[in-house]
């Protein structure tokens, strides 16, 4: 090694000591007599100081030409700082290291990126075991670099390797390295066994869109990426492999929201002879894990559960933020008895009058602010926001109130447990649009009112999903999770009769109101699976073209299997408190699909697409 | 879980438990009275019995049905076997399961391909760990199965969910699955990030053929499919990430050779600050690892190294078997002076006469046998091959010893160390030719005269390559690894003067003579960069064009860095003795590059390439 210590390593017992270390230039500060450089690599930042005696007039000249992201390897002995002069925020900061000689490694142009540009919301923070090159706490010669805000996420990606100098950044990578690890680590201890599945298969166009991979030596046929293993891993329990996990790339050619990103990384598993409560036990203590080693956060499991049907009703989404409460409130049968057409008209006709009751909420909103909340439900649709406040008195007020009789008041605040300072928001309407409109308020009221500590992290399941959603457009049934799910064994003679009721043996893992993964039990006999294509309107020819030779598995001794995917992406974003999947990503693309950096897509040879037996078409 | 043990898992411990197995039909016995069952599972086979008066007369009969590979769940109550029945070859052999209930889980059609096929070599062996089964040492009522060598590799390739189930294959992923976990975690422990780099990358048609994938949001535009991570890695060196590993799936379109695969997985690593001697180290203690760990063998550290040049003199091969001796010894210089027109007129202009002493070769080398490997080596472009025996007295005899002096045939006699019962053999031709058909006929000596342990495993290094390699054809210099590879610094002048004898930093890993890796010390400043890629007669716009991204980080604060990639297909084969490197993967390419159970490459809708822009050519 061109190095003996790295510059996170140096602690008051290696005082005296002959080192070398090797880094980058961070900041420097010329004291007119010598200079000082806070030397950086990825495990710290150490104070190297060129300064007579320890070093010689020559080199004290040659470090002047030293300049902020310069490679070099110092010489020296560990010193202990002058008194006063320890700094400890900084894990090297009780030493400097004296330089007798020093080699310039290589020269570095002024990045356009700086290494120490910060998010401009502030809420960077880097705790001890980041590499902390705040906490130097000197003047920079560097000042118009240091601390500076950050230029465009264009400029950034387009620099990649100067963003990913930024201690965010880099706490951001361990921190994914560190949970694959323990996920790795934790189902190798579970006897899991590793398997690779191939990444050129073959188009299957359920969902979404496949990238294609022209082949070359079969003109005219194409390789898919995969969007996730789903298929080789039940292939892997029908042969036998009991267990089966692996961090698998996945490939989704989507137009991009603000957190997907044309590949990305799943967590995929896959067990056999389990039912669905082997498989969430199991990711309990998996997560239980990985909340404490990688964020100190102790979780109580098992893991809450939930139906689907129980979280459409408390909180009117699959995906419940359980960080707080305000649950939704189903008033419908009081709304019925009011003299008040908006309340009684939908009550009355199968709708919905759903509340939620915004505790202390008087405090936090004016009828200003009201009306912004008013306005905010209509964009998920909701016609209106009536609401009430609770008075010292206990009495519900509004400018509705006199619509209701006051008998009629007093049963909607006994239900709504209101207390003088509440809020009470109500929607009537459709049950689809209060669950819309009232989980997007719910959501609203959590942040705005500040409902829970942004720190926090809390987990549930949400299971018992729907078989199938009803597609009015293609007048159809479609699969809610995929069509390889089975159905809650009494749910079965459903399938037959009624399969909107049906439910699925499918569990989705819920961490602060995201959804971070979700799996189900699979079909493991060939005959329930082809009344589910049928269902679907996947017809026996299709089913035979896209899955046949699943279908012919299943005739060979499928055991009963099941399994969960993860969004590791997602993860670390939610792990990391990042607001953006691309900062969760050493190399990520743009919303448009593109590296900036390595500029992909790109132009090819034409002889490249005639080897591949195709060609662009033309633009008209 | 469906199980309270698995089927490797009973002892005489448990003997009087109640226990649920879940598993597979292995073979079955009907005794008249009641049935016999090995039922199987990924970690072993236990016996279970349906019999009175543990089983009722329901059960027995409906035991009965039961089939090979049917998949069953049965309750029952440990018991020790029957005094002499033990079976002292399978872990769980001193225990049965006696049923009191069983449950179908799923049945079978006869499978094409029998999970107890063994390949026809007759080389396969199980070890402990294994499950087993041929331990079962009953009479099968599968006769016609059990046992039986194995269907064609296509039949096995398209139902590998059948084929997977054998031993064999499933030893091969599991040492599969604990290679890579051994790898991980060495690296972990070395302070190596484990980071994702892109798989959806830009074609940089450098070497080999790209996969190409056409984007739909850029119409015309490419991805490429990553050949190595070589550009990321680098770009990760320049971003301060210090130490980088990937189990990385990397792509090739090139026609299949046996031991290729259009995806395959490398070990890939990068480290800073370090020189090529640090990285073998490094290397050292994992191949040291996985050794011990895997196959138990105690390897000595550090590991043999030799330089090119060495390898050739002694081997013709840069990849040398080092499991025997047999070494290349150089005679120009004697033959020169032989009155033997085909050694005198090659010596004399320029060629080379070299030799191997086969060892006590005259047992196993008739007149025959010699003309077999004269045929062998003109495969080889050696125009014959001269031989001489050393008989009972010392001296050499053949065919053409009379155009020898006596002196000068002690002197080849004494030169290559000729003891009686040797057997010498010589090309004479260029350089080249002699390496080539010495080396092939080396590891044909080596095989025919065992003169080896199969089960040894032999690993070293091979360093100090030539940078540069010139392509007649072209004209040109061509980098021997890749345009990144730094020159050996006290060579670095030879770029100006004389790049033929530019030596790198380059390291290859051996394994019982195959390449099992390699790597080198990369250019870290972008002047060296920028000379290579001239003498490489990559013209600075193309180099912008492709590597631009590169070059430009080069220039903002590089440090010394360098790397390695090691083949996890190929170490699985090694490790595991494999013949084929289809084995060594769970869902292989045929060599046509097609994946026959899932059928891909596959045709797609006209929609489909529509969206991406591009159509596919016709034939004409």
């Amino acid at each position: 090694m061109l190095r003996t210590h790295t510059c996170g390593e140096l602690r008051a017992e290696q005082v005296g000591q002959s080192v070398t270390l090797c880094g980058w230039v961070d900041t420097y500060r010329d004291h007119g007599g010598g200079l000082f450089v806070d030397l950086r690599d990825r495990y710290g930042l150490t104070q190297v100081v060129f300064n007579p005696p320890d070093s010689s007039a020559e080199v004290i000249e040659a470090s002047k030409s030293l300049r902020s992201e310069y490679v070099i390897a110092v010489e020296g002995t560990v010193a202990e700082r002058p008194t006063g002069m320890a700094n400890t925020k900084l894990a090297t900061g009780a030493v400097e290291v004296r330089v007798n000689r020093f080699r310039l490694l290589n020269k570095s142009l002024t990045p356009p990126v700086s290494p120490r540009g910060k998010e401009s919301s502030g809420k960077e923070s880097r705790g001890q075991e980041s590499r902390g090159q705040e906490s130097s706490g000197q003047a920079s010669s560097d000042q118009e670099l240091s601390g500076q805000e950050l230029p465009s996420e264009d400029l950034r990606l387009k620099h990649r390797y100067l963003d990913l100098r930024r201690g965010k950044m880099q706490k951001t990578l361990i921190l994914r390295d560190r949970l694959i690890k323990q996920m790795r680590d934790y189902f190798a201890e579970h006897d899991f066994l590793d398997i690779e599945t191939p990444v050129l298969g073959r188009s299957t166009p359920e969902g979404a869109r496949d990238y294609l991979v022209p082949s070359r030596v079969h003109p005219g046929s194409f390789y898919a990426l995969p969007q996730s293993p789903q298929l080789y891993k039940q292939i892997l329990m029908i042969a036998g492999y009991d267990r089966y996990v692996q961090v698998a790339r996945c490939f989704r050619d989507e137009d991009l929201r603000a957190d997907r990103q044309p590949e990305f990384t799943q967590l995929d598993l896959e067990m056999s002879f389990v039912d669905a409560d082997d498989i969430m036990n199991l990711l309990d203590g998996l997560v239980a894990r990985l909340a404490k080693q990688v964020r100190g956060i102790d979780l109580q499991t098992p893991l809450p559960r939930l139906t689907y049907a129980e979280a459409m009703d408390r909180f009117g989404h699959d995906a419940p933020d359980l960080r707080f409460g305000l649950e939704l409130v189903d008033c419908t049968d009081l709304a019925a008895e009011a003299d008040f057409r908006v309340f009684s008209s939908v009550a009355n006709s199968g709708g919905k009058v759903r509340c939620i009751n915004a505790k202390r909420g008087m405090r936090h909103y004016s009828r200003r602010g009201i009306d912004a909340l008013t306005k905010f439900v209509g964009d998920y649709g909701a016609k209106g926001l009536a609401w009430f406040r609770v008075e010292e008195d206990g009495k519900l007020n509004s400018t509705i109130a006199k619509n209701f009789s006051p008998e009629l008041l007093a049963q909607f605040a006994q239900r709504l447990e209101a207390q003088p300072g509440d809020l009470l928001l109500f929607v009537a309407d459709r049950w689809e649009v209060t669950c819309k409109a009232l989980h997007a308020l719910r959501t609203k009221l959590g942040q705005e009112m500040k409902l829970y500590d942004p720190d926090a992290m809390h987990f549930s399941w949400v299971v018992e999903f729907p078989m199938f959603e009803y597609d009015n457009e293609a007048q159809r049934w479609t699969a809610m999770h995929h069509p390889f799910t089975a159905p809650l064994t009494e749910d079965l003679p459903l399938l037959e009769t009624d399969p909107g009721q049906c439910r699925a043996q499918a569990y989705d893992l819920v961490v602060n109101g995201c959804e971070a993964g979700g799996g189900t039990i699979r079909i493991h006999d060939a005959t329930t699976q082809q009344k589910v294509f049928t269902l679907l309107g996947i017809h026996e020819q299709t089913a035979q073209e896209r899955f046949g030779f699943l279908l012919e598995a299943l005739q060979y001794g499928a055991p009963p299997h099941g399994g969960i995917a993860l969004g590791i992406d997602r993860l670390v974003m939610l792990f990391g408190k990042l607001e953006n999947i691309r900062d969760a990503i050493a190399f990520p693309k743009t919303q448009k699909a593109a590296d900036l950096m390595t500029e992909a897509p790109g132009e090819v040879d034409e002889q490249q697409l005639q080897e591949l037996n195709i060609r662009i078409r033309s633009s008209d």
